[in-house]
């Protein structure tokens, strides 16, 4: 089996070879011109979004994707969060000595799909080699430059008291993807990762009604509930969530309750929330649905009222009404 | 001793705490408005340089730096090599369980040191932190956003015969700081490294000498044969060197004999190659020196004449030409 070598990370003939025949092969790119230090953009606008994301995820492949997609994935939806169109993206790999040819050369193709799919370009690398047991396999870092589209004012302090909270999709399917991997878990129903770039979704949503959208999320590490709290927490809102409207697949509230997990705080790497006007709100949802048909959009509640610090509070299935806190402790480490 | 924990990088409360009174608190970012998935820029320029590099440096500190001065100098220099202003920087923070606080205080103090000396600004972030054993410390991604200058066209496929080969400095001292790090050489004469943004030499350069500046190219892993060399095959050239002209600290010649290192393919992380017009070449080495005084530009060959393949040919201190490769082989990993 052909495996990484610490030559690789070194600077000299090997690292060039692996860069040019394995990486930059699988990802389509062009060197007839060379490799600066640098990549060169030509953008048209001079509102712009950056992003970084480094991808730890363990096990490095699960059901319905793997390291590499989801690195895709995550960094073109921070873009899209921001209302940008997401452009140009960076790849920095950190592979630990001895991971397996093969299994960089998987993760490679599945990046280059996913960059195609989301209309975007790897423009700039760094690979670095480090020694057996210095890290986990390998580490993925992408960063992101996007183009912010005109009339968006997108970002977490824009709640205001009236507007309505909508999420794209069912919750937690990446989060129990992974899990079941890690755990061996040999799960009937065969769930997978929603992990995927959200740009045919989030583009025409922006395209159409860019003015009624006023915060855009992805929940992902910590889940709904985290997420959702962050933007109380930036906004001083109080968000109010009614726990019967929240979409949950049978299988995964299933795996949860197996598990011990709450949907609300697993994550996703395929869904958005969004924050939108009160009197918009079902029109948003049903063009949400029509774009592709994994969305199941809904509305799950809405921001209340002004609030010194800003929380969540979830009316139960029995009508009561608790606080839905910021997580303490470990929640699902290395999930992405 | 305090130490971080799984659930600092598990997206709840002590993550939160983390981000708001460790990171932002020490790079001096203000948080009132919230924290997106993505930064806005505004850039006054359509043509951007888009950068990235991870740093797996070992040891984490040594003399004259840490792995967070490495990782700005590196970001940074990289943008100023295609002849732009360093703008925009990202952090992405991999952290193994149990790495003291203590010690990302320190390196996070010196990130905002270099960005202060550079004029750039860190606008997104990203932090994970993967369990004992996973990682070897902490890994760190910076990724850059430049504003390309005008009249300014600077690539490695531009080398062209008659053009002068200048090194800003003298080499190595970074691969013998760390290398003395790391073998725990107690050398006398304190070699530090020569990491450092060079923003204040190659800014003015610019501004002064753009239409003469065809490459510029920092050599670090590899060194400045590792580094010409990738000039010439991107050129087509052959690039020819005078052992004689280059600049080696008796210190570095010293060590390398010890250790058996050629200087020509010790990295350097705060020097720079700039291939300039012939007849400018002179002046531009005295306008380098004066810049700062840890300047000690010299021109070290011409590039030769063009070349199917391209290579670097070195003309020794007994009047010997041999070819100067790219290194096959391990050369110093985790030097940077």
């Amino acid at each position: 089996m052909k495996t990484i070598q610490l030559a690789h990370g070194s600077g000299g003939k090997k690292m060039y070879e692996l860069i040019k025949e394995t990486i930059l092969a699988q990802l389509g790119i062009n060197t007839d011109n060379g490799l600066d230090d640098a990549a060169e953009l030509h953008v048209e606008t001079s509102r712009l979004a950056f992003t970084t994301d480094s991808f730890v995820v363990k096990p490095l492949f699960f059901s319905g994707g793997n390291i590499g997609s989801l690195a895709v994935s995550g960094t073109v939806n921070d873009l899209l969060m921001k209302g940008a169109t997401p452009k140009h993206l960076s790849l920095g790999l950190i592979i630990e000595e001895g991971f397996a040819l093969e299994d960089l050369n998987t993760i490679l193709k599945d990046i280059k799909k996913h960059c195609d799919y989301a209309g975007v370009t790897i423009v700039t690398g760094d690979t670095k080699v480090v020694g057996k047991g210095e890290a986990d396999g390998i580490f993925i870092n992408t960063s992101g430059v996007g183009e912010i589209l005109p009339e968006t004012n997108i970002k977490g302090s824009n709640a205001k008291p009236g507007q309505a909270v909508i999420v794209s999709g069912t919750m937690g399917e990446h989060g129990v993807a992974v899990m079941a991997k890690r755990n061996e878990l040999d799960l009937e129903g065969n769930i997978t990762s929603d992990a995927m770039p959200l740009t045919k979704t989030v583009l025409p949503l922006l395209a159409k009604f860019a003015p009624s959208v006023h915060v855009l999320r992805d929940p992902t590490r910590g889940g709904v509930a985290t997420t959702l709290n962050e933007i109380a927490l930036d906004s001083h809102v109080e968000i109010s969530i009614q726990e019967s409207e929240l979409p949950v697949s049978p299988h995964v509230q299933a795996v949860s309750d197996l598990l011990g997990f709450d949907p609300l705080y697993l994550p996703c790497e395929g869904r958005f929330l969004a924050i939108v006007d009160g009197d918009k709100a079902n029109e948003i949802v049903a063009f949400i649905n029509a774009q592709d048909q994994n969305n199941k959009a809904c509305i799950i509640g809405t921001v209340e009222k002004t609030a010194t610090t800003g929380g969540v509070m979830l009316t139960t299935l029995t009508g009561g009404k608790r606080v839905l806190d910021l997580p303490v402790g470990e929640l699902l480490p290395r999930i992405c």
